[in-house]
């Protein structure tokens, strides 16, 4: 290369998982080594499709994986777990687990220091994300939340205004959730952000002014994987004969860790509230559609979906669709970490800042865009994606 | 109006049925009748959306309908028994009889001629559309072919060349199968036509020449109306998500006259290959996807769709899903009908001949065109509309 | 009929339902009119089943119909909603509308009076069985409870006891759930109680004193009609086959009064605990078997059910079987209403007293028995049948 | 054991697969083993319940193996193709594979002796039986039929007549169809029959004879194992409530061997006729219920099946239940041989003769009986079982 920024394809990318040990960042890091070592097809990655696999992103096989997260069971022991469960076959986990194992030395501890102000925090998770860059000569670092859904923060003058944060943050109370608290140090670090899981991460209005102070463009939020999909996919059919959906059903029944973690009522508000948008915004009125999530640890990783949509005709006649879906959420959502990570890596190449709307494609809840249905977000995706060289 | 050629939303327009009596084209009657008094919302009505409502077609209630059939029961009496079957509120039928009597007034029974050659057949079916036109003070006609599913015609030159065409209708063969005799006739008497039905209808090479000759406008294949829809509006996700799909198995039951006429294995061989080619186009490879017809009389005009969908993702894993769908044909028809009648109404205005490929949204086999995705369908349909006036 | 105690057969029965003018009872009242007149089959009548229709029940056109309610809607117009919901024809309703008026002339409206003991209200509800009773000229009547499920009573000495009952009514606590006050009402008035919903009716300890001490049987609770139906009909095949199942979910949507009744936590808990007893009884082991009620106004009286059942099977191979169950909850209660008031009659009239364990075929939470199979309730209801003459 | 006789428990036991190589024998074969060694738990083993481990069969781990089969593949082999077809996991195959050596030490290859008569074909097979009882010093042999479903045969005299088929035999024509010459030669060879598949093996006239003369026990056919066995759990319930089966369509999609051998039109009209049998004599009438069978080479060892189930209850309202069934039809076949061939064996010791009809609960099409429901096929082999002693 001649020129002294490096574009994407050329630069070295890391990739920071907060829930590094969790089932998601687990085969992410297995199929990335998978795919580096060619022993699988790209099935699954978007950024494998043409007009995204030719936009000089940075090759899958040549991110360097890094992260942090609460426990310290080794990445090998978790992939033989998930191996266990389905996920992918146990002979392509022996085949990575050198490579495992190196990610596992770039991973780091998340240690609760008592009395520490929320700056403290900020600060040694800064500390861990320059360590990374420097340690293994990064051009970047993208950081991906994936951390297990939580409740919404209660309201605070700090989450709106980044001069009201950093008072706030030098104090002794916990302004700023886990996910936020994680993209401020992103940010202050220099690293673009995915916003993986409802979040909020850096959709707060103090951290959206901290990302353009920085130049550092973010993406989310809440992925869409499994049912979500599917209801992007369907609603525009209903809209585009003009049948009037009555109401639409939904339950998810899963296990694994994310379906404890929605057992908890006040993260699943969080998670039934980004899923919610995608109905109204499709249709242009908002049926009855409530969204169940029941957690039934026998699913293990993997989830069904069942919908049941009711529907009117012409001369008000009556139907019915349902599906299920049976997947499996690691699998659905790792492939996508993997194209966020390459795409906001290369958006950060090309100088974009701030929230990115064309990224919707991958979101329950996309940011700075009301467009819901998955063709026209590839559509505009695939624009985005040509603009980027 | 001050010019001398009306447009479409001035002008009267007429729609002639093949298969007047039966249960798609007795639905659109009703329909078009309740929706002429105001009666229902125009749910299931393509052409009530916005960018189509306001195009400046033929208003639905507006429309004067007119048709063949071989039988003679009153309309208003196969609406009772459509009702019965729940396809419509009978309080429906009794709102809109005087109408339906009206439009029995306008029918014309097809009968069989022994010895007559195809040229006979067509010129009486002619002198039917010029009678139609001419008693109504009719701007134009759109015939619209809802004749129940034939097997494909055996091979013969004049399929192929008009000239060799019109030698061979005054032999004793029956060269052309049923519904493109209709369009030679109404080609002849200068109608656009709708081929609703698997056909082939107009498609014939000999009869698209007698379109251009004739400087005619026509559109088909195939209504898409349940299954196959659902199909062309998940298959996209699919391929926008890089999964792949190793096996699409569907089986519709179905009874009615349609399930009665698919138990004939030529038509059903007709049908299957109009419905098989929607995958391959989307997903760019072709798929193990069997469809099954079965004809089930106990479900009346309703039908039912199961289709199993077995994909892989990431790391080859493999996933399903499943959808039924419990939809009434003739509700689900009926309406597309009166949509086609309209906009190929105002393309015979706007001069246009040929083929319609923008009209492709509504078929499962679309002329012209290989796109089979519901949303790029509709976005081609409306760029058309406004081009239109 | 020569003999002092006339048969079932013979005897002129009353039937006083508890929500006289609700979904179910209208339906039945509307059943037990057009069955009257030969106007329908006895479809869904378990007791039209051979050794049931020939156990000398009390005839279903000849029971005389009452009860009380909290609205004064005439059945008529109740069932011409019902019949605009699709629950039965609308002609049907016509048809039998004189009936109905007669049986609104019987109906009993519900008023509270501010400060009334329940001993005070209790007395009320006893003077309106024994006027139905000599208005009517009955030989017995059957008390049908059809009320909303409510919550569990809190714990209170005078429901285990019916001598510190006694005492409590007098006071000026609510100690009876409404179920509960209706039953001892009805012992009171010597006549033979059906707990149809969740109660707790007649289950309360005191009121089993009660009824033993009036010398009456009783039956109950919680009528299994949909997707507790196929579970007790399904379990058993997995219990035959050795087959383990590792979880069972359901998921119910619902619309009205029935689903809008258990958005009420303290409802849908009582409901739960009926239907969770089912699986552990049958298999003999305990899986993870979470049920969901979701009130879905949109499906009016119509329930969807969904369940999806993880098994495994030879060697550990997990496989999956899921059904749907799209009944109407009216349709499928109201002719096993009919049957029970038929039945318990004919008990009465035996001499029988107490629980009746053999009801249990009709019951989501059968008393005196834990066999929940089907096929095995079946045989038990019929022997018993087989000896009541 | 003090007697000459030995019990079934007490006596050397041995299965002949025909079709040992095939899925159903190999996964047989290595649950055998597995259990052999307490590697698994004998989940899907229906001679595990209560009532039949107790009843004195021959311990299934005791059982020795053998068989033919066309190919020479080695079991160890075929059982790494099955567990990567996910029937059971590798490494219990790994665990079993010295044990399925010594089983493929018994197979014998069938090979096709061109101008041979079946009566040559038939002492070849004879001998084989012989010798492998001889060489593992047993005290008898249970044949069971694994072969793949064939047509029915063109009727002939010797099959309804054992004279006219001993005459037969020396001729030159195919009298018998390969599952009925099994059967004879394993009669001959004083072996009772399981016929597993829908054969007709021992179910023609003239073998019945041949029987009966040797004093032999068999039992069939075509076991029950996935679709049909819910239809037969499942039609009960609609008979026990009074509600009318309007339809019953059944779609089952598979791979494997079985669905290519279903893709015959011959063998699939042999199946049909097999699997229509359950309906009609639950219910006692008889509904339209088409079956179809579609090869789905994706699909491998599972298979789907879904039903539509339509019905009409109380007033004639018509309501719906769909099943699902994802299973995996060697794993769910495999323990069922097993349990025949321990309940026959011990049948045999007891000295039973003919036409076993209590076994019925384990066949699509069970001999000797027409009660099709599961619960009281249970009973009705518990019963049998426990007189066995």
């Amino acid at each position: 290369m001649s020129g002294s920024v490096p574009t994407a394809a050329g630069a070295r990318t890391g990739v920071w998982f907060l829930g590094a040990r969790g089932s998601v960042a687990t085969t992410a890091a297995v199929g990335a080594l998978a795919l580096a070592d060619d022993l699988v097809a790209p099935t699954g990655l978007v950024t494998s499709l043409p007009g995204l696999a030719d936009a000089g992103l940075p090759g899958v096989g040549d991110l360097v994986l890094g992260g942090h997260d609460v426990t310290a069971t080794p990445l090998a022991k978790r992939a033989e777990q998930l191996a266990d469960g389905g996920v992918f076959p146990r002979a392509l986990v022996r085949a990575v687990t050198p490579g495992l194992e190196q990610v596992d030395g770039r991973l780091r501890q998340v240690v609760a220091h008592s009395g520490e102000s929320q700056r403290g925090c900020a600060a040694r998770i800064e500390a861990d994300l320059h360590a990374f860059r420097e340690d293994n000569g990064l051009d970047r670092v993208v950081v991906v939340d994936l951390l297990p859904t939580r409740p919404l923060p209660a309201p605070h003058p700090g989450l709106d205004d980044l001069d009201a944060l950093e008072v706030a943050l030098d104090g002794p109370d916990e302004v700023l959730p886990a996910s936020s608290l994680y993209s401020y140090a992103a940010f202050r670090a220099g690293c673009p952000v995915v916003e993986f899981t409802p979040g909020p991460g850096p959709r707060l209005p103090a951290l959206q002014q901290l990302a353009e102070q920085q130049g550092l463009p973010w993406a989310g939020s809440d992925g869409k994987t499994g049912e979500t999909l599917v209801k992007a996919a369907l609603a525009p059919m209903f809209a585009a004969r003009a049948l009037r959906v009555t109401s639409w059903a939904a339950m998810n029944i899963l296990g694994g860790g994310d379906g404890a973690a929605l057992a908890d009522p006040g993260a699943m508000a969080n998670k039934a509230q980004s899923k919610g948008r995608v109905l109204p915004e499709i249709l242009g009125y908002d049926p009855e559609a409530p969204v169940v999530i029941q957690n039934v640890a026998d699913m293990g990783d993997w989830k069904t979906a069942w919908d049941n949509i009711a529907f009117e005709g012409f001369l008000g006649t009556r139907m019915t669709m349902q599906f299920t879906w049976q997947g499996c959420d690691s699998t659905l959502a790792a492939p996508l970490v993997l194209d966020l990570a390459r795409l906001l890596a290369a958006a950060h190449a090309a100088g974009r800042t701030g929230p990115q709307p064309a990224l919707g494609f991958f979101f329950k809840d996309p940011v700075g865009t009301g467009d819901h249905r998955v063709s026209a977000q590839l559509d505009a995706l695939l624009e985005w994606a040509g603009g980027l060289r």
